[in-house]
């Protein structure tokens, strides 16, 4: 019955990332909760670094000044 | 004053059933807790089925086995 | 595989409300996308009211004034 | 370490925008309760017209009503 | 109608400090986006520290390591 | 920059166990995305049982009739 969000910023994550996170987090939660993996939800949002502020600046600015 | 969020699979919903869930969602907080629908939010959020995670894989992958 | 939240203040919902409308979610969710009930969560999170804000204003103010 | 959540229709918010928002939060947040801007998150969603409601209907339509 | 989720850690938050960081959201969203306040939601939640994870550990860890 | 949330049933889930999940999903980021664990934020979320649904039903109810 868990239900996970993950929030991540939208930069190139690959399908099979995702498949390991969903599996990860499924079976880190059986482990621990011994929860029913077939009633775990793992929704991931990927969102645009626009849209994610961190210290008061958009992640778009601080990508910039990291490079 | 509710605020509904509906997550669903990115799954060729129509604007109709959207308008569906929203006008079904609203009476019945209307009908069971008497609240007001010009302040009752519903949100729908279509979830790409690659970052839907159920039983620990992907709803990609369970829609590939269903077929 | 749908996933709702619904969001309302906490103001003496009983068990019976809250069992109504996670029943009227999921049949109306079965009935519009035709959506497994034995993978529908509903998850109603009870927000203190003056934690809710509304106009700028707490709901506890505005009750407050209703009154 | 607070973590704010602002969903707003999608209509053409400009990136300048969303800096003021997320700026003017993370201020918000410093101001009122002290908290450290470098674990502050703010996260936009923006969310299509035909997907939110408001008084049982689509903004989509609200909009149309409006013109 | 935009809607907005503060979460922030329990630690003795007053009514007067939700009251602005609700009124300072809500003038924010007008401000920048001219976001009609009487259809703007914010809501607050308060987590307890012992749920709130950052760098890997519960806030709970963090706070004896601080003092 | 993950933000993580993690709901679960009010069951009695220990700080311990709380612990463990918040450093396995930091862990599980970092291996996967590489994510910094210092600006990681996982929220565990507990959801009391009559406020959570499951096909058509409170978990009250089904957790009555597993006994």
């Amino acid at each position: 019955m868990p239900y996970v969000n993950i929030k991540i910023t939208k930069e190139n994550v690959t399908s099979e990332q995702k498949a390991q996170l969903i599996e990860g987090v499924t079976s880190l939660l059986q482990k621990v909760l011994n929860k029913n993996p077939s009633t775990t939800f793992v929704i991931i949002d990927e969102v645009e670094i626009d849209n994610w502020g961190i210290a008061g600046e958009q992640v778009t600015i601080r990508r910039k000044k990291e490079k």
